[in-house]
Parts: structure tokens; sequence; C-alpha cells
């Protein structure tokens, strides 16, 4: 049986990624060598660190100015490096607080200056995204985060900031054409729209850097990574091979682009049928739905229902459809990797399931 | 051809452990989906990560007290975060320079606290390990380089140490038995013995965590792995896996005193052959050599011919033999997964080799 994933993340790759993948683990590209035992300085993995940055760099359409850096340690450990790196103590930084990963962003930061927070939609249980606060001209950077995984919701356009915006855009990085203009900083962890877990990437407009007062550890300092060409150390060999595949990939289909127009015509195809079905029901506001993560519950009056389809979406192949317990219900994840059809088979499930049922 | 592969790390891995990874890669256990897009929270990753930790429990023979935990960001990660969350400021240290990497040890430790260099071979070129030093009572650790990957040295004998041991393991981890007890943290970059590139264990004794008063970030706090079993945030999934993989292996064979009986038996093969051939000679002091990276260099009037028995091993289907260039020559690194049989060609190549050039 045809297997769809709609895991949040780790989560679905392009099947032709997983395929080459599979291939550079048994004998890369026929050397007689795996790639997971090449040095990482040795010509194998120096084309393929060489391309990875090339086609992000082409891809996000970087500007003059900004660097990417491959690190590893997932977002999580950018919560905290990113103001070890951009704030100095006494400095102060603005945070809106759109959900779980937000939140523990600010957590983090706060043990390096003082951190403001602008909004937060904690009071809705995240199910929107804060709008038309002030951001201070004075704080030294404005972090965001794009698309909210476990609620759902996804900025649709950024705020104009008078300050550099630091952003973790892990689960709907390249997903759409991005203005990479105002931003400071961006993150991602790999394993939601690049590749498998255990790479992080970071886009840094490198004149920020250098300008904290702190001892920073090498390994903490993004300087070393752009100094190094990320190969200070040895780098995550294999999950950055597989991003390049995906980028090489993304390449191929048209670039973000052509991904923003799948992406929306898959989540329109989703959400039209959460609104039309009687059994179900979205949770994120309409206007902040995200175009990554499609979260939904069974209608009031269904909801004794909820097990018995989730039952039934793993019994044809529909998996990881599971709501983060703290929304319950439902999660799609339909990243870029997942097609059409993927989605279409939920779609149908849903309807045949509420024809049964209504 | 069959290559063997003598590079320094990432370094080879076992046939069977490449074998089973690229299954894994392509379609993990025949469950439609590759182990690189399922979710680290669900009952596939689930079972890895658990019997990964169980093995290293059960090979490393360790005591009570004891916590076995998945991190990245290599052992250039450790050398910073060792003393992080082991030293306070105004507290001291002591460390033992016995190359490169001892010595990048030192220098981001000083970052935390008061740094003892108790010895040093720097002024030999690093070619031996110093002995007989004083261990201040008063220090909060000790911290040692078990084996020194470029200048192919290793400690044969841990000394009796009034403190803990915080040792960095990366290049000869589970090589052979070994003592747990005077160690209060051990940690290894994966990429040589333990799996590919991407992920570091640590092994720490958890009653001296918690101590330092600086502000710790969640990811820079061994408690926040410790606490949750290495899942707080999206860990390397496949680079886990592919160690749990080798360390089933190890297991098998029948665990480290198995491995170091191999170990000994192929470094005592390649030693004898560079003593033996008048064309070659080792650059460690013999007491030191190490059993993983087998340092040497072409012997006094035949420097010229180095290049051209470089090419020879190439030519030959082994791999990775140019030596570091702190040291020049070749270096030989057989860790664990280097069969005889492949140690056995080099020394057929380097006899073949003076056969017809003396």
């Amino acid at each position: 049986m045809k297997k769809h994933n709609f895991s949040a993340g780790p989560a679905i790759l392009p099947a032709s990624v997983i395929r080459e993948a599979a291939k550079g683990v048994a004998n890369y590209e026929g050397i007689g060598l795996s790639l997971l035992e090449v040095s990482h300085r040795g010509p194998e993995f120096t084309a393929i660190i060489e391309e990875a940055t090339a086609l992000m760099q082409e891809l996000m359409e970087l500007p003059e100015g900004y660097k990417v850096i491959w690190l590893t340690g997932g977002a999580s450990t950018q919560f905290f490096m990113a103001p070890m790196n951009l704030l100095d103590a006494g400095e102060t930084a603005a945070y809106v607080d759109t959900g779980t990963w937000a939140s523990k962003a600010i957590k983090e930061a706060k043990g390096f200056g003082n951190i403001q927070v602008l909004a937060s939609s904690k009071e809705q249980n995240y199910n929107y995204i804060p709008k038309g606060y002030k951001i201070p001209k004075d704080a030294k950077y404005l972090h965001l985060t794009s698309n909210n995984t476990i609620f759902g919701t996804q900025l649709h356009k950024f705020p104009k900031s008078p300050i550099p915006i630091v952003c973790d855009m892990s689960s709907d990085f390249l997903s759409r054409p991005l203005d990479v203009s105002p931003f400071g900083l961006i993150y991602a962890g790999a394993q939601k729209n690049l590749g498998p877990a255990g790479v992080t990437v970071v886009i840094v407009r490198e004149d920020l850097l250098g300008k904290v007062s702190r001892y920073l550890p090498s390994m903490l300092d993004y300087r070393t990574f752009i100094k190094e060409h990320s190969l200070y150390n040895t780098p995550p060999v294999f999950p950055i091979y597989v991003s390049m595949l995906t980028l090489r990939w993304l390449k191929k289909l048209g670039g973000t682009k052509v991904m923003q127009r799948r992406n929306k015509a898959k989540a329109a195809l989703l959400y039209r049928e959460i609104d039309d079905n009687p059994l179900f029901q979205g949770t994120a506001l309409k206007q902040d739905r995200s175009l990554m993560n499609v979260c939904f519950v069974m209608a009031p009056g269904y909801e004794s229902l909820e097990k018995e389809f989730l039952k039934e979406t793993e019994a044809n192949g529909l998996v990881g459809l599971k709501g983060h317990r703290s929304v319950g219900g439902f999660r799609a994840s339909i990243y870029n990797a997942m097609p059409k059809q993927g989605v279409q088979a939920l779609v149908n499930l849903m309807r045949d399931f509420a024809n049964r049922k209504a």
C-alpha cells in the first residue's frame, strides 16, 4: 500500500531524494565507499557542501552580505545562539509569541539581554497571529516565527520592521518566495522542508556579527562557521547531502515560486474540505491558516468519532495525522514534498467518512 | 576493486552496518517509509534510541550513576560544554596537552574558569604522552585526550587521579575494555569508531552536574538531555540509527575485549612492518603508539619516494593514507571496523614497494 506521510517533522522527503540518498549510503556514486565513511575534507563532500550552499543562495535569492552556514543542534540551539551573537547584556530584543516554539525562543533568550514581548496569542491557544503591535526602533532585532507547526498558523505577510528581523523558519522554509532584505538572521532545522534531522541552516547578514562583548566559544560563534565554510569541525555529512539533494529537486521543479503555487493548491483543497464537511472544523483563524500544517478537529457533536477517523486514516496508509496534544484532533503536515495526491487521498477519506456517518 | 578505507574520520564502518543503513533509508524495516522521514517520537525511533542507549550501557559496563546521552556538535562542542557544566568561574580544571584537539579543548575551556596545563608534549611535535605530572587535588577535574588522531599516540594506561577525569575518547571509543569509575565525563564524536558524522555521545556521572552558578541554555545543559532521554528536541535520527547498528555489530562480535584483541593484532602487524621495512619509520614514541591511528613517514634517505608510495596505495584501493599536514607522511587509521585483511593489504604493498626500491 502506498503510504502518505503527514508527519510534522522529521517529515516527508521527495521520493527521488530518498532513492538517491539510499544509493549514496550503499556506494556513493560508484566510488566503492559509502558516503557515511568518506572524509569531510575529501573531494566528494567538498563538492556536496559547495553545491548545497550555492543552491541555497540561488533559491533564496540572497542579496549581497548574507552568508549561508550549516550547523547542528536544531532551532532549539538557535533560540540561544541568535541572542548570544546579536544581543549584548543590557540591550533589548523584541519578540512576538505565536506558539510553543516562539515562547521557547523567548525563554532561552532571556539569559542574554532584555527581552520585550510585543504581542502574544497565548490567551486564544495561539490560534491566530497577532498584528498591529508597535516595533521599538531601539531594540536590536525583532524575533518572529514564520510558521507555527503545532498550532497551524503562518505569517502570510511580515510586518514592516525598522529593525532587522530574526526569524525561525523551520517549518515553512523554502515554501514560498521571500524578500530576504528585512531579515538579519533566518534559521531552520532541516527536518521539515529540507532534509533529515541533524542539520540546521542559518542565513545571516554578516555585518551584524562581532558586536557583542561576551565570550563566545568557537562553536557558538557564527563567524567561525562563515570563516571556515562550515568546516571548522566535522559537519553532519549525510544530513547535508540529503539537503543538497532536496535543493536540487526544488530547483528542478522551478524553485520557490512553483512551490508556493503547489502549496497553495494543496492547502486550498484540504481547507475547502474542512470548511465544507459537516464533521470537521479548522482550529486556526482563517486569515492566519498555515499552508504547511493544517490543524482540524471533529465538529461539535461529532467529537466521539475522532478515534475512529484516526484509525481509518492509518488503515488507509495516511500516516502521522494525530494532532499535537496542545490542540488535539488532527494535523496534516503538507510540506513541499507532499504530492497533491496525498492531500487528495485524505480529502477523499474525509468525504467518504462523512457520507457514511452523517 | 575492493577498497580499504584508512580515513581518519569520518571513517570506515562495518560493511554489514552500511548495508543495513542503506536499507533503512530506502524503506525502514518494510514499513513503507524511509527512516529519514519518520517522527522522532514514533515507535520506530523510540526503539532505536532505547536500544542504542542500552547497548552503550552494556558494552561500556557503566556503573550506577552514569548516564548516556546523545548530542550534536562533535567533540568541538564538548570542548566548551564540559567546562561550562562542570567548572564555575574562579574554579580550576587541570588539562594535559597531547595534541591539536587537546590544545583546542584547553583554549575553549579558558572562557569558563582557570585552566592549569599540567604537561604538554608540544615541544616534540606531540610524538609522546607526558607522564609523571602531579594532579592537583583541588582542581575540579582532569581533562585528557585518550587517543591523538593526528599524532598517532594513545594513553595505554590512565593516570591514577584524585579528581574525576573528563576525557575526549573520540578516536578510540569502544576500542578496548575500560574501567569507567575514575571518569566524570567521557565524550566522543561518533565518526571514528561508532557511526557517521552528526552525533556525539556523552557519558556523564550525574552527581557532578547542577553545581555551577552560570546561566545554562537548555540545549547546553547536560541535565536537559538526561531528563528528556535525549529527546528534548529532534535528535539526529539517522546518525543515531547507524550508531545503534554498529553497537549491535560490536556486541555480536564479543564486545570490547574481543575488539581490543583484534585491534592489538592489527596494529602489531602494521608496526612490525614499519619497524622492519628499511623504507619507512614510525613517528610516535614506541610505548605511546596508538592502536587506532598509525603514523609513519619515509625513512631518512627515502623521502623522495613519498609521493610515489602514496600514489601506489591509491592505485591499489587503499584510501585515505595521506598523513595530516602536522606530521606529514602517512597515517593509517585502523579503527574497530577495519578488517585485518585491510591492514595486510597495506603491509603487503609496503613490503613489495621496498623489494622494488631497496
